[in-house]
């Protein structure tokens, strides 16, 4: 039998082709709708939504570094009075500000990344054509010294580097190079490559344990993880050294951001360095804390390079953080966050179904974290959570429109309470269109436009199958490639068959993720494979040739309680079937979805329901509806409960909130 | 049989005297502990709370009338520098500004109030003597024109009355009518009473309905009811015509707010408005919205306003929001103002346990409206509602020690989750100490002071007994004079005694609440009475000579559920006896209270118990306590849920937290 002989790596998607008729319509949606709509939003022409300025910003920075020289037309008149972050001082013509946020830059490289990742698959010479003449813009922007953010360009070049805490250069650099990385991969063209790498040098000639040199790491993580890419494109230490020394020197005493800031009574430690991750050297850290998306950003970023340094010590502590989230902080959606307020972890088992936080973006990090957990070791807990993350957060995201998105994504949701309720403002009940400070919706294009890169993982002698979808892949041997094509019917049924095809006999290990709702799986074609189960994965080794394994995982409906230090969901149980979790909504269980109650004993069954234009598994059974209890005023002598039956409804919790507005519950009385 | 003819008033404290055991050592916390306590609050002479600078800010404000001539030492250095709400411009020397909230002028009349109220009943010179040298600082800071209120004096008087939706100068006059008309009752001194009239003549000078004049009203209301209060005392028809004008004026359109401030685009109608119960001409009004303390002040106002202009149509509005408080937006505990955002009621039916506010002031608002409306109309709802108030929200609000306070009254807490997430960092699990924003305990002080006063009203020929507690007090009739003794057993059991002495036989009528807990009461001593129930009243009829009322009304536990539009009840029920709401507490039920599960047949005991040095009546059952539900991971496959038998032990809500830091629940599952 053969075993992970230590790290196995992503494969690229240039060996891969995803076949998956479920998947595919989310990624010909990216394709079709969200990058059309994205470079609308980016160039400030979508009606009625808040302008982005991202496209303007650049071209007043090329302007500023005179390498425009008088085109006509190249700076559009900005049709707005109501831009934000305007510098105070220094006021210029309005066509020569800078608007938006501070990290707007990012929205660009959020965007290339996704076109990237679908010119990949689909390749799109017109798409091409438009992505090469905004990297112009963008490479036209950049300061001599490779200097590359837009705000201080435009705004005060003797400022940049003073505000790493709250402002988001780094933030930016790490997006720039992401997105770089993936257009270089998926076209060969090394232009916005090279901005990437003159940016990342500049950053380099700044940051550093070297005397003189600024001993910051960045407010907003996320270029950790990236300059890890960049090396391994490369082959460049230096890109290396900068994200490890980023890693290594966060939370350190005194700490950075006390030199920048001065210190504020009011704020707390919580607040001042907790939400940064920045309250602890990150291999002390045991506890996931503060904004949970830069958390789990940071956490990606330590897994590359505890995996690139084989740094036993850094892989402990983003086991103990991955362990802290999976058991203590994680909605049974995959949700993270749960408070608002500073969009953050709460404490253990704080996981509050209606005024829940949850955000896109920090269950995208954590698919990011999971795949790079799975690189350093093969476990199937962290592909269980990536399949969670994609099933329910990920999917639910986005509206089967794909021009309408959530930011938060909650378990409970009474429309009344989240418009009247200003503690529940943050909680909408219809997705949202595109917003100004706009995150999520990008992060799910480069998600989605990449989901063939989570399936697998390879070292030279296995192949790891994470995730079940209808998915191609070559891999290279020695002498020889092997083609395996994946079909499978998940989410809707079990069945996945992987046809292994070699030109000569070759002998190899799959390692086929055991599913922790699929644990009772068929599997036929294995008849003279070596077969050994460990840390959920099913290793097969054999001389294969042309051979099909056939898997049958069960989907059955699962009803799930929460452990009961979980106070909200006490009583309560939720449903699930294979990865998909379920919910109830008022279109098919009436309103005062509080009354209901599941019964204990009562069969489940499923059957095919329209959702829009989505076709969906519904699951229904027979459950009780409590009498109103009413009576002269609000509080009256107890009287025995009374239920009368009712059927009930679910349906995944990814298609909610597609029939207009009204109750939903994940988690329901037992 | 008689029954009410009309108006009913409320009895002067001169003519009552506080027997009752139970109150009376409240009363007495109140006059050794909370008078002289809050009197070194308002000269900022105690250590580790923050300045209340009220006495500071009148002395400079006297300065500045050059009442003052150059008297030593007569303003204090001030020893601070965050001091807020300073005036922008007009620099001044430390020791001549102005410090602490716009509305700390009231904090002095508060105090006198409760001073006044503790005089009449314990005549105590030093304490007078204190508070006439006070007054004498407050009358010097009045301007020549009878203008009084420092935040303007101090910084610029040309600005006065430009902004009344934020500042309080309308506000300081009600509390200095309050103050000054209990001062006055107590004493027969009129200096205070004076200056207070010279500040409402003032007013009257600058509002009212003729040109040239401010057609506006308080942004935070209580001038209104206080008006009403000081035309009863002085019989000067202005008064009774200002208040009206500003009970009159609110709501209309355009808003006076809108005159005062530029619209902001950012600020919905609910912010603007609704804060102020300015969204509506009064009698328009059907739902209590806004800020709960000033809500209730402005209802009070209004109750006041159709009692002495027997305006129906203003009494019909005063009996709509009263029904809307009690039947949609009441805690079981009396508190109303279901979000500290706006610290406001939210909408119908929507009163979580933990993240409600409940603000102490705002039930002590809900006992002065529940006694005008019983003025107005003697319905029992209205005096169970002020019963419910006292004996919960009111007697918690205030620790053990006299020193110690609750301005939000929480029915579920987890000190960790206020400690840790910052949604509930305004629920705070101990009773805190003075606050800057000194409302609620000056605003306790003068409730508990003058509880006496809610006892009873009367009319010519009955009197209503509201409340059952220790009480003398003395009736004149035409040609002789009543006295009635009562004695009771509240809130520990429901035994009352009446004694009714009269020089010779007299009839009339004495009304009887019957308490909506307490309606299978047995009485003896009518037998010669007419009787008759009406509106929750027993009017009893006949001749007094020498009489004894022997009531006995059954303390029985209840158990209670809430109506199932209240969602975060659904399943639960809370216990009451008599008129206490009770509690668990983490002391005697352990931690993790959300597993507790009351058993519907079980029976209930009661015990005496000592809490601090406090001897309550607890109650003790059997129930469940539901095995913990951990297994790998969060979640997991859901099995049949396991109780294993378990003691509960509830006591009564207002004791609770005085025995350091744990969980309290009011709900309990059932």
């Amino acid at each position: 039998m053969a075993e992970s002989k230590g790290i196995s790596n992503v494969i690229d998607l240039n060996r891969i082709q995803v076949t998956d008729t479920f998947w595919k319509k989310e990624i010909e949606l990216v394709r079709d709708t969200v990058i059309p709509y994205q470079w609308e939003a980016l160039n400030d022409r979508v009606p009625d939504a808040q302008p982005s300025y991202c496209m303007h910003n650049y071209k007043v920075a090329g302007k500023i570094n005179r390498k425009i020289e008088q085109e006509a037309d190249y700076i559009q008149p900005v049709h707005t009075t109501n831009g934000f972050c305007v510098w105070p001082e220094n006021p210029k013509e309005p066509e020569e500000r800078f608007y938006g946020f501070v990290f707007q830059d990012s929205d660009f490289s959020k965007w290339i990344e996704a076109v990237a990742y679908i010119l990949r698959q689909y390749p799109n010479p017109e798409l091409e054509k438009t992505a090469d003449e905004a990297i112009e813009i963008v490479y036209r922007a950049q300061q001599p010294d490779g200097y590359l953010d837009t705000f201080y360009i435009i705004n005060d070049i003797s400022k940049r580097f003073t505000n790493l805490r709250d402002h988001h250069e780094l933030y930016c650099l790490g997006h720039l190079i992401e997105g770089a990385v993936a257009y270089y991969q998926a076209t060969g063209k090394d232009r916005l490559l090279g901005v990437a790498c003159r940016y990342a040098d500049c950053v380099a000639e700044h940051f550093g344990p070297e005397t003189g040199k600024l001993h910051g790491y960045p407010g907003h993580e996320i270029a950790e993880m990236a300059l890890a890419k960049l090396y391994a494109v490369t082959g460049q230490e230096r890109y290396r050294d900068l994200g490890l020394y980023f890693i290594n020197e966060r939370g350190k005493r005194p700490y950075f951001f006390d030199m920048e800031h001065p210190l504020d009574a009011k704020e707390n430690e919580k607040l001042r360095y907790q939400y940064h991750q920045a309250h602890l050297p990150v291999r002390e850290q045991t506890e996931a804390v503060g904004h949970a998306v830069r958390a789990v950003y940071l956490y990606s970023g330590m897994a590359d390079f505890a995996r690139l340094t084989s740094d036993e010590e850094l892989k402990a502590a983003c086991e103990r953080l991955w362990d802290d989230i999976t058991q203590k902080k994680m909605y049974i959606t995959g949700g993270i966050g749960s408070t608002h307020i500073g969009e953050a972890f709460s404490f253990a088992y704080d996981l509050p179904n209606d005024t829940v936080y949850a955000e896109t973006c920090a269950s995208i990090g954590m698919i990011f974290f999971a795949q790079r957990m799975l690189e350093m070791c093969p476990n199937s807990k962290y592909a269980d959570i990536m399949e969670r993350e994609l099933y329910n957060i990920v999917l639910g995201g986005m509206g089967l429109d794909g021009t309408s998105f959530f930011y938060v994504n909650p378990l409970e949701v009474v429309p009344e309470a989240c418009h009247k309720d200003s503690r529940k403002e943050h909680v909408k009940p219809v997705r949202q269109k595109w917003f100004g400070c706009a995150c999520c919706p990008p992060n799910l294009a480069r998600l989605v436009g990449s989901i063939g890169s989570y399936v697998f993982t390879e070292t030279e002698d296995t192949v790891f199958v994470h995730l079940y979808m209808g998915i191609q892949m070559e891999k290279k041997l020695e002498s020889d490639s092997v083609r395996i094509d994946m079909q499978s019917g998940f989410p809707w049924n079990g069945n996945v068959s992987i046809r292994v095809e070699c030109e000569t006999e070759e002998t190899f290990t799959i390692a086929l993720r055991i599913p922790s709702w699929g644990r009772n799986f068929r599997i036929n074609g294995i008849e003279n494979a070596a077969a050994q189960e460990k840390d959920g994965y099913l290793y097969l080794t054999k001389a294969w040739k042309s051979d099909v394994l056939q898997i049958e995982f069960p989907m059955e409906i699962q009803v799930l309680e929460a452990d009961s230090r979980v106070r909200e969901n006490i009583g309560k149980a939720a449903v699930m079937r294979g990865p998909v979790v379920y919910c109830m909504e008022e279109a098919d269980n009436g309103k005062d979805m509080h009354l209901l109650k599941m019964d204990e004993d009562a069969s489940f069954e499923t059957e095919e329901k329209k959702i829009a234009l989505e076709s969906v598994i519904a699951i229904r059974a027979q459950g009780w509806r409590q009498r109103k209890a009413q009576n002269a005023g609000l509080y009256f002598a107890y009287d025995k409960i009374e239920y009368e039956r009712t059927e009930l409804t679910w349906i995944p919790y990814y298609a909610w909130a597609n029939r207009g507005e009204g109750e939903m519950q994940v988690w329901t009385r037992i």
